[in-house]
């Protein structure tokens, strides 16, 4: 039994093709290194019903669904408004894990509004857009992820949970 | 003058005598070694309304409320949930204290929905079920707590506080 | 081109003239320190409607307001519950740097009810009200708050930030 992930990088440019998405590559190195099988890839434009499609339905399959980028401070950067409200629990702890780990390495970390909560028994978490950003703050917490899926998803079998 | 306080053990096995409360016990002594009198403990089930009745009554009488469990993960986990409509104020600074500080020693502290907030000029905080996640957090802030019950309980004669 | 910063010290007493405001000129220095030019000072008692109106009017025109007091657990302060509602985005992270940073200072900082958003493109952050509190929190996150600006200001002519 694997655990499975998807990954939705959240980028005007990238969605238009004006810029090659880093993030999504990146991240889906460091899960399938940590023995995440990765179903899911897509990226979507900056827009709220975009975002929350794509999560709402990739949770009905993935144990776990990150979102890179839309996290910056601009009025254009949506990610975690449109997730929030699909939280059925939001879980600060594991924001603050990636804020305060990621800030050991740049005090920059200060400027990402990361955020983590459950969706339909999915772990969802919103990282940075960056290849940097999204990889360092995946990285503090990618070690207690199969815990986190295998309490959030009781119901689906996840028991084969990695040694801690 | 004493500070006093309640320790609430939230967990169905341990409200039915299916499991022994470990956390309880340890929080008592952890509180009594740091002078606090131990007015109130009870073990309720992970029910919404069996937590903010105790917390409620308590908040009457006690100058701080430690309530242990229910703070996972998983549906069942409803402590969070329960009290963060009772607080008058929100205190998010004692929960990344407890979250920051535990992190330290484990990554699994990413996982705890720890919380604070102020019931009825009471502080209430919410700590892990677990000996020791639930220790391991309240040690964080324990130096601290007899400011924050002195600033929180301006009207209850609590100017008795430790030196810091 | 210069980025601009307002400094609101809440305090009853410093209102009345029964205190000397110590915070709003330790913070002065610092940001002036940081290159940032204060083009405006206030103080206003704790009172909702007098800390969202002055953040509201300032919010026009400087890039930056930072509110010094009313932080603390006491029903009379208002600062953190008068500023959220105003918040078009919320900007945790730079919260929990804050935080997270004075708690290496002190653990006193868990007491301090921290927060920062985005008002009209203008970035405002609330610290503590003592000179030493205000001071150790905007230290936490002064290297970043020209970038912070710049983003949440696109359409302001920020551009010429400090290299980092
Ligand atoms: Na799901």
């Amino acid at each position: 039994m694997s655990l499975t992930a998807g990954i939705l990088t959240v980028s005007d440019k990238c969605s238009q093709g004006l810029a090659q998405d880093t993030s999504g590559p990146a991240l889906r190195n460091l899960l399938e290194s940590n023995n995440w099988v990765v179903t899911h890839t897509d990226i979507v434009p900056d827009e709220t019903h975009q975002i929350t499609q794509t999560v709402e339905k990739w949770s009905q399959t993935c144990h776990l669904v990150v979102v890179s980028g839309g996290t910056g401070l601009a009025s254009g950067d949506v990610t975690v408004e449109a997730l929030e409200p699909l939280f059925t629990k939001k879980l600060p702890s594991l924001a603050i894990a990636m804020v305060a780990g990621s800030l050991r390495i740049t005090p920059m970390a200060a400027l990402s509004q990361v955020t983590a909560g459950i969706v339909n028994e999915t772990v969802v978490v919103a990282v940075p857009g960056s290849k940097k950003g999204s990889t360092e703050n995946l990285q503090q917490i990618i070690g207690v992820l199969p815990h986190a899926v295998d309490t959030a998803c009781a119901g689906r079998s996840t028991r084969q949970i990695h040694n801690m």
